[in-house]
């Protein structure tokens, strides 16, 4: 592999406005976004910029997608927090410290999950079971910042425990917090929902008008600390601000490393890396669709996690691909990974020198992005097409939504996970199996179910349409006995490989069991059409040696042979 | 479902001499295991006995095996030392409590999946991963129990430490106990090598030749026993006895509930619940095919669930299908739970007058008992054949065993779950897809790697081998994005659905993802061949109406429609 991405050694001039253009819009909107972040992970605002520099910059140079935005993100962030909480107190030194860690945790096992080509995890969760996991996380954020919306103290361990708490503290609101909360939420939302198609009706491309109406929180910012810095609302009406930022980029140094840490933080590493990769791979993937590009999940494994490995170096915490980041990045005409190494290298510049900007801005306006952001990834609209297309899906949604809201967000993923593996194994213990006859006159077998067809006496032949292993094969067993049992002068049953690509050591073990069941009755196996790795890896077993005479190159030939045997009784 | 078991309704009279003897058998084995394995466990001798009664009547009222036998067996015994000896004193009123949790947990779990139907969890664990499991525990148990042998305390936190810890007491090894172990385990070596043999030429029939050598730990029980009392040599000689067994029946009460108790106890639960069940229909199920029987997983699950709980209801700790006596009731004639029922009834009266034959029995001899019957649970043929036939699931059991060696059975156990899902995820990720072409003259239409077959200009046919859900549509969208990619003048690509008797939530996302990626490129999806069931749930959605006129009865139509469309041009 060489080691200059492709993407460097093939760039053409003409993709270079894309990229700057895109890396100065997603700057703009990364700002406040990891400012916003950093908060709901309980880390102080400038863990939020460094995460947004070199981890941009390594995934730049490992990663497959041409317009995946990496850097902070709501659900990350969520996960970081509820790791982090029993640990140690909230923006402590502690705290940030394990952030680092939970970050190389989670960094150096998705690197060693690409190094061990294990991309295909990316399909251990199935997308409603994702949706539900993002809706139930995200409703579970905005709940929590409710408190900074009303400028009180209201702690909770759960949705329900916070909300008692908020409408106990209630009467303790701030009042000029909540006018600047509200107003920013409202004006956010209005931005959101209306501002792109007003500035379209005004004659502005449609992309053009999307992309402004994303840097709507960029403006709130802007107009509220403005507001704040000139009338003194910190200190005339006790508004809660940023504050100090620390200026000039982050130092390079290693996490501490404690082994009574990494017991903890394993486990939470691990669902945060499964959960970053999923989402980073489907969003990275519909992005590329669209230009007829494509992304290797490996790649995308060893991207994310060398990103995840620089947040942790630089004094950052988990990060992974963005949704709306990345499609304003692809919006905005970013054609290679230039733009994110733009907005790097911008971001670099803010936090070395312009982080006394952010002083007088208020936290509540952070509060009202991440509410309005998390907002807009509550999907209904997965659950009604779920709903009306495969209950069984809708209830998994369901209950990975209900789960994360009633348990928290690590039980929410470990049920999800569980939810779809437990359907994996259920629809593979139900293959498709169909007894078999010949089209008259043909050398064509069909479904007796569906064709007309015509069958031997004494021969049941079964087709499965799978390969055999362990999930599978005892309800091929069972089907079998059951087809023995209905037809007891049964002398032969034929097995047609066709579709059996490969038979695993389990699925062996129940073909031999099933092969001396049958000749304990008198009733042969019969094999045809067997694929030649299939039954090369047969003949040095036990039951190939049992079958030998009895495996058939075509389904016609073992009917025949089944004709002549019971011809000759 | 009739409350009545079938068996009862239908018995017959000539079934009867076999479930007598085989219940009389099935007892004298079961003596000496029961009060083995709650040694095992941590647990005082009558532990044993009482999960030796209520769960089998439990078990015969609710399961669908005819021949299994269900008791105390050696690795849930493990599994429950594993999860209780954090928690409590080893043999205290604690340790007893807790292990009666520990069975209602796990009953109850087995019911309620019973209840819920997820009898398909059977297929949770691939044979290879099953057999790693025991034989790791089985490596486990029996260095476990060497320090019984040498007379001697040894502790460690796992096998290495225990060698080290065994290797330092050495010096104070007790001889006399050393010398009845070490005779009773070569007694029984010997017996279980080649007593049966030896009756055979002898002329004795190698049925009962088999099940008189699996009596051979009652004779050591009985001759050591005999011996310790008529020397003393508990007092004369220092030999740990059992001493003085409670007489009676036990008592029925629930056990004590506690929440911190159940929150640590959960997983332990569930992990014993799914190992035993795995283990108990494996069991059943290869006796059930024997005799052309069938075994219901949904059932298997309630009766042992059913067990759990009464033994939990009567002193008792968790019980599951035990290999080997299963195979012994079998082998003895057991015709219906009868002989289980028998067996019962017998240990009730042994505990309710006769605990007094176990006061001298030496707690050497219970260890020697284990020993030899876990060295036999250590499959080395298994591990034989699949490293012949298939590496990788080789190397699942040997880091399945591994696991369970080096850091314990419960990480060992889940390691297994997660070895053999991920093999299931992965092998489902990689489904068979194939390009087909029309074969010359016929209306028929096979894989173009395969078969001499003519295809159309412009028209790419794929067909893919395997319905259609999360785990395996991203490997279709590849497929066809890559066969695009390299013939860019395609204007059609057909979908042959033969083989796809369902569509899940997701992979409806990511058809309707590549139809539309297509239509962009001026590329139309076609499918042909869509089963009913799935069709009529495609018509609701997005995709099916965007398909309208689109979807064709058969390959061949698909295939005149393009080479119209293409001959228009």
């Amino acid at each position: 592999m060489n080691i200059v991405p492709g993407w460097i050694r093939s760039y053409q001039k003409p993709w270079l406005s894309g990229d700057a253009i895109a890396g100065v819009i997603v700057t703009v909107m990364l700002i406040p976004q990891s400012l916003a972040y950093a908060l709901l992970a309980g880390l102080p605002p400038q863990v939020g910029l460094y995460a947004s520099i070199l981890p941009i910059l390594a995934y730049a140079l490992l990663g497959s997608s041409m317009t995946l935005a990496v850097g902070p993100v709501a659900v990350a962030s969520l996960m970081t927090a509820s790791a982090l909480q029993p640990l140690a107190v909230a923006g402590s030194a502690d705290y940030v410290a394990l952030a680092m860690l939970l970050s190389l945790l989670s960094g150096g096992m998705l690197l060693l999950f690409g190094a061990l080509r294990l991309g295909f995890m990316a399909h251990f969760l199935s997308h409603p079971v994702i949706s539900g996991f993002i809706s139930g996380s995200a409703i579970l954020i905005a709940v929590g910042q409710v408190k900074h919306l009303l400028g009180v103290k209201a702690g909770g361990t759960n949705v329900l425990d916070t909300l008692i708490q908020l409408a106990q503290a209630v009467p303790h609101t701030h009042g000029v917090t909540l006018g600047i909360g509200a107003g920013s939420v409202l004006f956010l939302w209005l931005a959101r929902k209306y501002l792109a198609p007003w500035l379209v009706r005004a004659g502005v491309s449609p992309k053009l008008a999307d992309i402004a109406s994303r840097l709507a929180p960029m403006l709130a910012v802007v107009v509220s600390t403005a507001l704040v810095a000139a009338l003194r609302w910190d200190q005339t009406a006790g508004v809660s601000i940023v504050g100090a930022v620390p200026q000039g980029l982050p130092t390079l140094a290693l996490p501490k490393l404690s082994l009574p840490a990494i017991e903890q933080l394993w486990l939470p590493a691990l669902l945060i890396s499964l959960v970053g990769f999923v989402e980073s791979v489907s969003v990275a993937q519909s992005l590329a669709l669209q230009r007829q590009q494509r992304i290797n999940p490996n790649r995308e494994l060893l991207g994310l996690g060398a990103a995840n490995v620089a947040s942790a170096l630089s004094g950052g915490f988990p990060v992974t691909g963005g949704f709306a980041r990345s499609v304003v990045n692809f919006a905005a005409g970013a054609n290679t990974p230039l733009a994110g190494v733009i907005s790097a290298v911008l971001m670099g510049v803010v936090i070395a020198s312009l982080t006394g900007l952010f002083h007088y801005l208020p936290q509540v306006v952070l509060a009202a992005t991440i509410i309005v952001a998390v907002v807009s990834l509550i999907d209904i609209q997965t659950l009604r097409e779920a709903w009306r297309y495969d209950k069984a899906d809708a209830m998994s949604l369901l209950a990975t939504a209900g789960g994360v809201i009633a348990l928290g967000v690590e039980v929410g993923i470990l049920m999800g996970v569980a939810l779809s593996l437990g359907t994996l194994v259920w629809r593979s213990s139900h293959p498709h199996i169909a007894v078999v006859g010949r089209v008259p006159g043909t050398e064509h077998f069909r479904n007796v179910a569906r064709h007309a067809v015509t069958t031997e006496p004494g021969l049941i032949a079964v087709r499965v349409d799978e390969s055999l292993y362990f999930a599978n094969s005892d309800a091929l067993l069972d089907r079998v006995e059951q087809l023995v049992a209905a037809q007891p002068d049964t002398r032969h049953v034929l097995l047609v490989c066709s579709a059996i690509n490969q038979i695993d050591t389990t699925a062996l073990g129940v073909l031999t069991d099933l092969e001396r069941s049958l000749a304990q009755r008198g009733t042969a196996l019969l094999l045809a059409e067997v694929k030649g790795p299939v039954l090369d890896r047969l003949q040095g077993t036990a039951l190939g040696q049992r079958l030998e005479g009895r495996i058939f190159l075509s389904t016609h030939a073992a009917f025949e042979h089944a004709r002549q045997a019971a011809s000759t009784v």
